[in-house]
């Protein structure tokens, strides 16, 4: 099936065909006579896909496209102080080719205007490959394919820039340049005669919008204070005398070049780009203006319509109480978890963890009762967590440390910035830690027993005394080694394992991986799954530690059966409920998850 | 608990005390002597949460950051294009009282800018209430209490502002104010001579982040349209000749008053607001640029950094042959519910549905295999769905359809803009309807049986005849009117229920709301839950139309167990079985969701 995306750029593409004002750049005979029936339009996204119409592979020269890419490329050289020095990042309010120089200084007003990125040029570090080598590397990388120069363009430029040699030369009396400016106009020429495609200057631009990594080869093309220092720019000068307009109309950083092309970026999202040669008098594709307007209107691109919502990252806060334990407990270490369990909340985040989202979990944590000793802040629905989000959770874990109090993270993939905090992989594991937290420190030591009897475990609890022993007399008793698979998916039922002592973890395979689902202790019984219509076991049940298993054989309950028909029956009665009571915490489970 | 984000301002606040350049404004005799030592700042989140440090209740004159507010309006009252041709968008680069007015048409460059402010006020519509009125209910109302006019302030301005009357004057002579310039006048000091407080000036810019609404009071004070057009020229001209350097280092929209105060804004998040009267060269509050620029830094609120990460919002993709089915079928349905079940899949979204988030699931839609018929989308994890992804959607529906493929949606609360496609509250309903539709396309009419005759209930699936035939002879028969409530939470074990005919639904009470869980149908049971340990229902089992059971009640199940234990016996490892086949679909429905 067509994507409705292409579909959309494809009318979009035939309907502005025919728009057809506006002429090709005069000012460079190799241009002037650029083909306007030329259109193409490309949007790549941060994660390599791109969608492009028209004349996507035709190259046309970059122009001053190149202009933010090599501020950026002198941004990481230099730094941001010493660029300041020479260029500011005020608009000028002027056309590309004015000269828009500070009176005493000499500093250009910005980088986007030629003054300013000949200034720029000149600030790029001759490494061991040379000044041009450089950019043109830093320009292909972000593109994503090795670009060229097209030496008739550039003799061309060189040939005509009278006015681009006057500016050098300015800028080298106010020692804004500091060297011979000859060369750096050459590389300043030659930067412009590029040659790229509408496709390259949509993965320039997404290479812009992704951070400075390139979406496909995940290059680390420029440094993230270059990129933000680099679409600031874009934004208040990247479309010379028509930034405001561009701003209120698009709403996106922008470069537009005297070539045809036109890039604009939506920070986190896309990159854009188009091509149409025929220019308006402000020096930019009148197609390119035109689309660009189309297509942030009608996708919601603009800066404010883009805006997140700073909605509640917040999706659950309930305690320990409410969620089905998975561990069972002596009676009195369940009425104490009963009256305690409040004291434990687990609270569920989703989304991203920027500024807003995590204020919104900060007041809620800062708000929970002061009798909420330990804080679980479940992190494996949240995608992204902002240096702002690191700082503040690290502040809440310390602050709730102050009142010895507790904070731990679930979370699946740990975030490494969050790794020195107390994390675990499942909920499951986290409540289980809450658990004991809560019985070591209310509770009495026999509240986690080590060792259960067969006459105490609450699946036999209906029998009495005479069947249970009937039932242990049946049994076999085994010492388990750590780490040993007791039972694999596949395996058909084998009877029904009684936990004694230690303990056992129960894993499915997903995708080949085993992913960790329950902790089982003593009390508890595994190995009736396989008892289900499938007939067959369908997790992985592996000792954690040093194990005390007795066990009831499939061969012994169908001795049983033979010998004792109505002890079976109280037997199988027994295991029904045992079922059942399982179905309904998986019933009261799903109140908080999907159903 | 005190949250981090007071500690943070409160730190903040602290060291930017001892930061005392700069003088308060001195153009207006009642300004000129005001107290630099009161410092205050103040965050209000969409949401409608405040926090704040310092004086920030002590009131001052709002000055120019009037000026978005009656812009806002005056679009709201005009329009875009009739405000265009009076007030442009393009950044002056001058200083807040230059003159800027374009040559020829005397059009002033913007409306923050004193000239575009006049303009500005000569086109709020003098309604009922007064043309100042009307501007004062409009900032009271974002601000979210009723603010006043300080008159002394008021006749301080009126007698010093005679540069802002030659601009009156200037805007005559161009017929850009087209009635007499004085009372416009009077309404600009007026405007400018509110008195706000930087809570009430964090509300107001909460508003603009907000999309026009006020977080507390909910009241939409401006329309989207104007408030995106507002903010976009607050982008480019709200710091005057500053603006370049301020996007660079703060990167939000931002508004500047020469009482002290300043506003900045990160749409869809927060409003932030400072004040301190002594004033840098431009005249705005050193304090405030200090402390934006700090908060945007610490917190990540740069336009750049504050985007979101275009990922996708695609949390699965998986075909309903995956999930377990909840509805039981014949034997013949089940093996072609397995064959066909890859032809309906489920893709489970989460997150908001903006341009790059709908891109990714357009994607993943138009590359589904041919042989996917339905395609159920789960948006129960949405939060937002902005216009280009309502728009996409319904193209993604309509094309589907033109190849006799089908879209439906799951969704709890229904998203308005997507009410005329297919949609299901819970997936078991949706897959229900999936499995359904692959049967009538596939099978034939007999494979969704309309009655189930007890011999036939896999629940009994391991008994003979003759045990069947038994438990047959002891149940009870009814017929069920729609409607009824047969099974209620708490209510204790009354017998296993077998559907012959007919559908009921299972729901459970969540706070005082029965949420719907399941269907089931002929050839399904239940009641067997109150087998569990705590020995209750805990749902409701409602008929769904006409309904045909039979009952084999509690007493009956004691009555075999007495007159025939073997048989009791049989029947009780059916239920148990039963019962393990549900743990085990549970188990495995988990892959899915969290454990």
């Amino acid at each position: 099936m067509r994507s409705p995306i292409d579909n959309y750029l494809a009318d979009l593409h035939a309907d502005l065909l025919g728009l057809d004002t506006g002429v090709p750049f005069q000012g460079i005979p190799a241009m002037k006579d650029a083909d306007n029936s030329k259109f193409a339009i490309a949007i790549a996204t941060v994660d390599g896909h791109v969608y492009q119409v028209g004349d996507a592979e035709l190259e046309f020269s970059i122009q001053s496209i190149s202009k933010p890419f090599s501020y950026a490329l002198a941004l990481d050289d230099m730094g941001l102080e010493i660029m300041d020095e020479k260029v500011d990042v005020e608009p000028s309010g002027d056309a590309f080719n004015e000269i828009s120089l500070a009176r005493d200084s000499g500093r250009p007003a910005n980088a986007m205007i030629n003054a300013g990125a000949i200034a720029t040029i000149s600030m790029i570090r001759d490494r061991d490959t040379g000044r041009f080598e450089r950019l043109l590397e830093h320009f292909s990388a972000a593109a994503g394919r090795s670009l060229e120069v097209s030496e008739s363009i550039y003799a061309s430029e060189a040939l005509t820039g009278h006015r681009n040699r006057a500016l050098a030369y300015m800028l080298r009396s106010f020692d804004i340049i500091e060297t011979d400016p000859t060369p750096v106009l050459e590389d300043y020429f030659r930067a412009c005669s590029v040659m790229v495609n509408t496709r390259d200057l949509a993965m320039m631009a997404a290479t812009l919008a992704n951070g400075g990594t390139q979406p496909i080869t995940g290059t680390q093309v420029m440094g993230q204070e270059a990129v933000q220092r680099t679409l600031s720019v874009m934004t208040t000068c990247g479309m010379y005398d028509d930034a405001g307009s561009w701003i209120a109309a698009v709403g996106l950083p922008a470069k537009s070049g005297v070539g045809g092309g036109l890039i604009a970026v939506l920070p986190g999202q896309l990159g854009l780009a188009i091509y149409s040669p025929a220019l308006n008098p402000h020096g930019s594709s009148v197609r390119g203006v035109e689309a660009s307007e189309r297509i942030s209107a009608d996708m919601g691109l603009h800066f404010v319509r883009a805006a997140r919502l700073g909605r509640s990252v917040i999706r659950e806060n309930y305690s320990i109480a409410e969620v089905p334990t998975h561990i069972r407990h002596t009676d009195a270490a369940e009425k104490l978890l009963a009256e305690y369990g409040e004291c434990a909340r687990i609270i569920e985040l989703a989304g991203d963890l920027l500024f807003a989202g995590t204020e919104s979990l900060v007041r809620e944590v800062s708000s929970l009762d002061n009798d909420v000793e330990l804080v679980i802040l479940d992190l494996r629905r949240v995608d992204e967590i902002d240096k702002i989000a690191v700082r503040l959770i690290h502040q809440l874990a310390r602050e709730l440390s102050d009142e010895s109090r507790t904070l731990a993270l679930v979370q699946e993939l740990a975030f490494e910035e969050l790794s020195s905090l107390r994390s675990f992989p499942s909920r499951n594991e986290a409540i289980e830690w809450a658990q004991s937290t809560l019985l070591a420190r209310h509770g009495s030591p026999d509240m986690v027993p080590e060792t259960v009897a067969v006459r105490d475990f609450s699946a036999l609890a209906p029998l009495d005394a005479s069947d249970i022993a009937k039932l242990e007399s049946l049994m076999e008793e085994s010492q388990i080694e750590d780490g040993r698979i007791l039972r694999r998916p596949g395996q058909e039922f084998g009877g029904v394992y009684f936990i004694l002592g230690g303990k056992v973890a129960t894993s499915t395979l997903e995708s080949g991986k085993a992913v960790r689902r329950a902790t089982l202790s003593a009390g508890m019984t595994f190995g009736e799954i396989a008892l289900s219509a499938e007939g067959e076991q369908i997790t992985r049940v592996t000792a954690l530690g040093k194990l005390h298993l007795k066990v009831l054989s499939a061969a012994s309950i169908t001795q049983l059966e033979a010998e004792d028909p109505a002890a079976a029956l109280r037997f199988w009665k027994a295991l029904a409920r045992d079922a059942y009571t399982r179905v309904e915490a998986n019933i009261k489970d799903s109140t908080h998850p999907l159903n």
